[in-house]
């Protein structure tokens, strides 16, 4: 068997959209080989992590915005990220159902724990970089917590706000809860939509800004260990449950 | 082309490992076929949500205990429940690479929000399930919640440990904080690692449990929705954080 043939991947060779052709080819001098050890060899080619080419932050917050309005935040930034990916570098990406990822909306499945923007930011890195992915979601997390959100502005919003706020956390409950508090809008409102549409596509932006930079070689990591510096998993709005009380960890 | 070859994916006809000689059989008079256009079509049976098989509750716990000292607590309950289904199912459970969601450790990396084995669960059944899923991951969460962990006991611990606590949260630095303070560990303490490795295999094995019962058409769920209920994503907790001045939500 061709050493080439072993190094192309079942997906490459058989529904790489546009490599089926060359795989076809490829393959047509001995087809019954498919089904020797060799084949099974073939699938460890498909490496982890998966890798990343670079995409246009402008389309990831386009298709994030519009698809929070389909399956909710994970999946809006899962997809605002990855479905470029399924269309740039086709499989392993094209082959995973990004709908899988719909369950972490509302802090998973309405918990208000971990925004499921940022959820998503961190499957698609995972999926992307693995343990380097880490970085660029810590540091994600990082910004959403500083920043005023939300910056982005669709072209066709489906309603007007007025307000940005910084949540100072990663949770959804506070995230949200602050912003609908200074709006003055309910959950179920749409104001309070078109607010986590935008967020989720300032973030599937964010995202894709630090991994293009980490593509470029550029990407130097920002935010430290929360783990290391405090000495315990953490927020950095300790106050704004614990008031003057915040427990020093034992060390 | 035989109507049974389009119907079988490319994933079953070529790498699931056990049906290989199967497939080798049926493609075995029209390998040509391969790259024809019901080629294509044939990707288009690999189904989702990609459904379940019962396995046993033991087996992923005790995979998930095991694993948490690999890649920490998502992944050991991503890995204990889906590496089973690798075995039992073949593809696609097999083509994917749990090491992908390692970064829901501590809470997403380190940050101390959704409790990285909850995240594992809502991985996990967001595969098998799809929307359906998220009904268990719902029960699930609650269930952590409500209990008290870890209740998993490892053959072989790595650590002996005291106590047990109730979260009365589905955060990490929540669930994880009190019983630290009870346990009177650190972070870093072999006994704090063996209580995420057990609180991860519980939550394997709670997972599974549901999972079987609904294979078997008896699965209820039993939590409602939080955001139906309380106007917002949230916990149950409220005064923990917000004392006697819990705020009502905008209806």
């Amino acid at each position: 068997m061709d050493d080439k043939q072993i190094m192309i991947s079942r997906r490459e060779a058989l529904v790489g959209s546009g490599k089926v052709a060359a795989g076809a080819a490829l393959l047509s001098y001995g087809a019954a080989s498919l089904f020797t050890p060799a084949m099974a060899m073939a699938k460890e080619t498909v490496k982890f992590p998966w890798g990343y080419t670079k995409i246009d932050p402008a389309e990831a917050g386009a298709i994030a915005y519009n698809n929070w309005f389909k399956h909710f935040c994970c999946y809006a930034v899962v997809s605002g990220i990855l479905e470029p990916l399924q269309r740039e570098i086709g499989d392993p990406y094209a082959s995973l159902p990004l709908i899988a990822f719909k369950w972490g909306h509302g802090g998973a499945v309405g918990w208000g724990t971990l925004c499921g923007s940022l959820n998503g930011a961190g499957i698609a890195t995972g999926f992307i970089g693995g343990h380097e992915g880490e970085k660029i979601l810590n540091d994600v997390i990082a910004w959403y917590t500083e920043t005023d959100l939300p910056i982005y502005k669709p072209k066709s919003p489906k309603a007007q706000i007025k307000n940005v706020n910084t949540s100072d956390s990663p949770l959804c409950h506070i995230s949200v809860g602050k912003w609908m508090k200074k709006e003055g809008v309910a959950f179920f409102s749409p104001q309070r939509k078109e607010r986590c549409a935008r967020v989720s596509a300032d973030v599937a932006m964010k995202t894709v800004m630090l991994l293009n930079d980490w593509k470029d070689g550029k990407y130097k990591e920002t935010h430290g260990s929360n783990v290391k510096e405090h000495g315990l998993t953490t927020q950095l709005n300790c106050m704004e449950c614990h008031g003057d009380d915040v427990p020093e960890p034992k060390r």
